[in-house]
């Protein structure tokens, strides 16, 4: 029987870690124990294409080795081993493949059952401008965040508006669950003008603002005219003015560019004629924006998101669409020449990859912009509509949102799942992103789409604290979902967009999560550093490391304290500056839902000392 | 084979007309032409009473006369006749009684198949004040009128606002149908203070407002707190300065009295234990407030009204919430004292007689006040919960809402009955009650409980003035629901509660409205004149007289021009006054949904000036 071991996660066994630049080559060692080696392969194919055998030869003791060269086009490789052996004056075939925990892979009986090691090609790193890689975020739903101008508002015809800013959030839906009124508390963009103050002293470098175009809905994505600021948020001019005082102050902004559908009644649609003075698809098939959309029985039986009708789809094939959004004076030039610095693609895995690739292009003509992509999991291998995607290949988006980190986060902190299990697949998740990309996501853990991160840990303040720790610890760029750091709560839509709680402010969120706002912009290990995780059964470590330093960060998300015994797992190769950081660790005590964080930069504060003299200055 | 006629709606077969005072006579003749004429009986009883035979003696002619002495006690009595006679030899009795139609009976072959006259006898006539019978009334539903303090108002937590003054009504229900969470426009006591000279400019005299306690609903009849305003409206002091500057401009004001029932998170009941410091009924069955309400299985079980949770039901015979509400400085007294001038009883049919009297005798100890009850039919013979009601006999109430002449103008102006059937249902009404009552009846063409006039009659403006005429020419007091002068349209609830259209009044309608307040101001014979109605096959009178004075109103309710050729039928005797009406009216056209209206006052500008005036004015 032979002993073989192969785990990608190692520098000794590959180099470079995870994902490869086209046209360069990745080194591959093996380790084979057998009785008498006869071939060891290397069985790799492309994404769909025919499987190549790949001799690897006997470099050094027991460890076979070989150079493969990625020169079959960017996209994602598919590889495992087949190592032909005799035993016992027989011939004997090993199958060496991966396992859903990654890492360390095991045998398999044949090769049609061999689970295979992915590594991601991509065309070229994607550096983001400085401004976004060192940003600190915050996401706002412009209704529920704050009212300018006294309060006062220019509300729609028959909508509803919250009686106070404590309400709690409600659709008004018909029997079939048809929102047949959509409900507003009357956030403005005067109000985040106001509220820049606020947002400076929390240490914000950058807002991704939920949709402000012209919309029926609180959360504008049925977009009506892209165009036009929606009238209930403020004028042109006045967003405008929001940008310049943003700039002015040091934060840049970003909007949600919804280019997947529009709603039933924009000026393109116009399905109850709001707009006189154009003629939508709906109304005339000889409308200019009638081949902006698939009808299957005209004008009523139309294409429209996940069956929603109030979404008709668009048919980005339309050469037309596409002048609009990305053409010369189109929607991406009008907005980002009045100061927008980035665009999220809402939906992107519904966009077709020469749409965003040509999106992207169009923002080159412009510098220092940046362009983002709302995915919900993995993006290097995610399939939509039955075709493979590159969007995060090059030449298209920069970085996506990071749910899979929010995902890992609540499962780690909930216990749901162990500290080896999440440390595994969050390695998984950084392996198959182009570095660039996994450090230009836009981390969170909680948006406008997901259930309140103080919900999903029960309100526990000290759990919330080790989140906020997790995203502003990690690559990728941390950004604050409006009010998590104000004690907001609040399960699935529309719980989890209530208003800002302006008059009752949690004051112990807050400052936890200012302190970690403040420990990310005075290590820039965190901006720049790698990343690689270190856990035992009860602890969960994330390590990052760039040149000489590092920060180490050691939760204990259990109910219990839990003592540091050397019994540290890093996935790693052991270093010297690992070492030192066992040693450091060795035998201090977590107390239950703690944080123990040390760093090689002894000139910066501890964090402890920032959380004390933050108290003392209460 | 005999020829029977009697007819209690002519004079010459019955005096008085209509209902008679306890230990009164009333006259009766029957005209009976036969063969042989042995016996004519007078059949009457007592509701539920034993039948008495009173024979009638042959006075005069062919007519059979008796008296009958009211000694029986206030109530219904029923009657027919009963003629025994010889023809052919043969002995044969007949049986003669009344049809549906009323008026004019039949007869009938056996007397277990009679259909029996009803008679209303009354303890004692109920004037109303002054001020009231002379009343021009305006109804406001005050969160649907005015907002006033420049729109600022303190909205309740979890409600809905309407976005603008114009948006349509909408509850906001659960997939069960229940209200999930209230909508509001925001009316409030200030704006009616503000709308003061328009109601004077109006010629309004008197309010009646839907409830102003303390509430979580709109509408208010979930009472909290029968000793607040509610906060949304005012505070008390605004409602004493708004009796006050009512009075001032010579405007009454009759509260709505909620007594049947509460809201389940009221002080009483405090389900949600709003009421941090009283115990309700539901958190104790030790509460002061247990003994109100009927448990079935404590405490999520409980008898409520028309099984609606929400509203938990009083039990009215309980001493304490009697005391509460009408007992020395009880909720009646309470708003009496700070000027209230009357009281709507909403329900009455489901409050016990007795009750009823409480209040009303409470009330007397006041002077110049009102008590009106909410009845829907002809609240002469009401049964309910399996009693016959006596609140129209006598210290009870002073009159009800009179919903059957809406129902009439409706069926009239639609078409949907003839001149004749409803000449005839109204005949049957003002027969039935008191005289006093009827004359005092809170007239209306629309409530807060039924579609909007205007939408009822498909938007006919001319429909919409002979509906108003109508109300106006009628006995009792004309009662406009707000916004029926300036074109609200809609359904029923909550379409029919609109918000007033101050921004986009229809002055056709305002006008229309307020020549009619006036024609009913300058013409004394609408306060105090008799009722009864002519009609042709096409053409529907009222006629009203006093003394020498009367006003007819003949209206076109169809769609094409009528002559009026001579062929008026009357429901009355012939009298030389009548005469002189046939005489003015004949020959002349009325164009479709149109009407004439003559009057004896010669002094008095003609309604056709009164227009040409109004119009000459804008």
């Amino acid at each position: 029987m032979a002993i073989i071991h192969y785990d990608p996660w190692q520098d000794r066994f590959k180099l470079p870690f995870g994902a490869v630049l086209i046209e360069s080559i990745a080194h591959l060692n093996i380790d084979v124990i057998a009785e008498k080696v006869l071939h060891v392969y290397l069985v790799i194919h492309k994404d769909g294409e025919e499987i190549q055998y790949h001799e690897m030869t006997n470099q050094q003791e027991t460890f076979y080795s070989c150079d493969y060269f990625f020169n079959f086009g960017t996209g994602l490789y598919y590889y495992h081993f087949e190592i032909e052996t005799i035993e016992n004056k027989q011939q004997k075939t090993y199958f060496y493949g991966t396992t859903a925990k990654g890492g360390l892979g095991k045998l398999y009986p044949s090769q049609a059952e061999t689970w295979e090691y992915q590594i991601t090609c991509y065309k070229k790193a994607e550096p983001a401008p400085d401004w976004y890689k060192k940003g600190i975020f915050y996401q706002i739903f412009p209704d529920r965040f704050a009212k300018g101008n006294g309060g006062v508002i220019s509300p729609k015809k028959n909508t509803f508006l919250y009686a106070t800013e404590n309400d709690d959030p409600l659709y008004v839906k018909d029997v079939n669950g048809e929102i047949v009124r959509w409900d507003f508390f009357g956030g403005n963009l005067s109000g985040i003008k106001e509220k820049i103050p606020y947002l400076k002293e929390l240490g914000i470098s950058g807002l991704y603002l939920n949709p402000i175009f012209e919309a029926s809905s609180n959360h504008r994505y049925d977009t009506s005219d892209y165009m036009k600021v929606d009238a209930m948020l403020g004028s042109e001019e006045e967003f405008t003015e929001l940008i310049q005082l943003l700039h002015a102050n040091g934060i840049h902004l970003i909007l949600d560019g919804v280019f997947s559908h529009v709603g039933q009644n924009s000026r393109y649609f116009n399905r109850n004629g709001n707009y006189g003075e154009t003629v939508g698809a709906y109304q005339d098939p000889h409308s200019p924006y009638f081949p902006w959309f698939s009808f299957t029985d005209y004008p009523n039986d139309y294409t429209s998101w996940w069956g929603i009708k109030d979404l008709p789809e668009i048919n980005k094939e339309n050469a037309a669409f596409q002048e609009f959004i990305f053409g010369e004076e189109g929607v991406i030039d009008k907005w980002t020449e009045l100061g927008v610095d980035g665009w999220r693609l809402d939906v992107a895995d519904e966009l077709p990859d020469h749409f965003i690739a040509s999106i992207r292009k169009r923002l080159e003509s412009f510098s220092d912009k940046v362009l983002l992509g709302e995915v919900w999991e993995d993006a290097s291998n995610k399939i939509s509509y039955g075709k493979r995607r590159h969007y995060i290949l090059g030449d298209h988006l920069q970085g996506v949102m990071n749910y899979p980190l929010r995902n890992a986060t609540i499962e780690l902190l909930t216990e749901a799942k162990g500290p080896e299990e999440v440390a595994n697949s969050l390695t998984r998740l950084y392996e198959n992103y182009p570095r660039a990309i996994f450090n230009n996501n836009l981390n969170n853990i909680g948006t406008h789409d997901t259930e309140r991160i103080l919900t999903m840990l029960s309100n526990h303040l000290k759990k919330l604290d080790l989140a906020f720790g997790m995203m502003f610890v990690f690559p990728g760029i941390p950004c604050i979902y409006y009010g998590d750091e104000a004690g907001l709560t609040g399960g699935k839509d529309p719980e989890n967009r209530k208003f800002f709680p302006w008059d009752h402010m949690n004051p112990d969120i807050y400052r936890s999560c200012h302190k970690w706002i403040d420990y990310r912009k005075d290590n820039d290990v965190l901006i720049e550093g790698d990343l690689s995780f270190f856990f035992t059964e009860h602890l969960f470590g994330i390590l990052r490391r760039y040149q000489n330093n590092y920060v180490a960060y050691l939760m204990n998300p259990t109910n219990y304290p839990k003592k540091v015994n050397g019994n540290l797992i890093f996935i790693a190769e052991e270093t010297p500056m690992i070492k030192e950081i066992r040693r450091r660790f060795s035998n201090r005590t977590i107390e239950e839902n703690s944080y123990l964080l040390i760093s090689s930069a002894q000139k910066k504060a501890s964090i402890e000392q920032i959380q004390r003299s933050m108290l003392e200055n209460d």
